[in-house]
């Protein structure tokens, strides 16, 4: 079975999920937003703007730490809130693919496996 | 938050989902593919197509049962085994997603309502 979740606003956008999960996750070990966008074969405009949308959606938290300048374009770091963010998603992550499969095997294997 | 879930084989292809689900249902109501296709907006070929696939990955089991021929083109309805899937997956889908609520509203929203 698989499971997707996202959180979204009222509109139906999307806040977070796990595809910004890997954004921020990237961006905390390659320690620049172009470095992690080069990591996950994404655009650096891909990364910034889901990255932007996400804060905005939540009220203008700031996700970022940003350093301008230097010879190496600047880089990104994360902030409390930013972590946190990804800590909690996964966990409801890691508790809801859990429950999911084992209600899985309850009610539905029974009937495939037939 | 928004939650989906199918079930998948090893591949990844689906089996089934919330989408075959409402196809199978827009059969039993309209009694044909072509009917429940048109409700759909869907054509004729996707919605066999995909039901064809689901009774393949589990197995060869079937889904409907066919009359073919007469004025109206021929007729669909669902056998026992399509009817227990649609509970089944119906009821996981409820389970998960109000699981998936609880641990949201524990893990996510004191963060995201601070």
């Amino acid at each position: 079975m698989r499971t997707k979740l996202w959180l979204h606003d009222e509109k139906g956008n999307v806040i977070f999920g796990m595809g910004r999960t890997k954004m921020l996750e990237a961006i905390e070990q390659c320690g620049s937003i172009s470095a992690a966008a080069k990591e996950l074969k994404m655009s650096y405009r891909a990364v910034w703007a889901r990255i932007r949308a996400t804060e905005e959606r939540l009220g203008g938290k700031p996700l970022l730490i940003r350093s301008k300048g230097g010879a190496s374009g600047g880089g990104a770091t994360l902030t409390p809130f930013a972590r946190d963010l990804i800590k909690q998603y996964r966990a409801l992550r890691k508790g809801v693919l859990s429950q999911s499969d084992k209600l899985y095997k309850k009610l539905c294997e029974p009937l495939i496996d037939q």
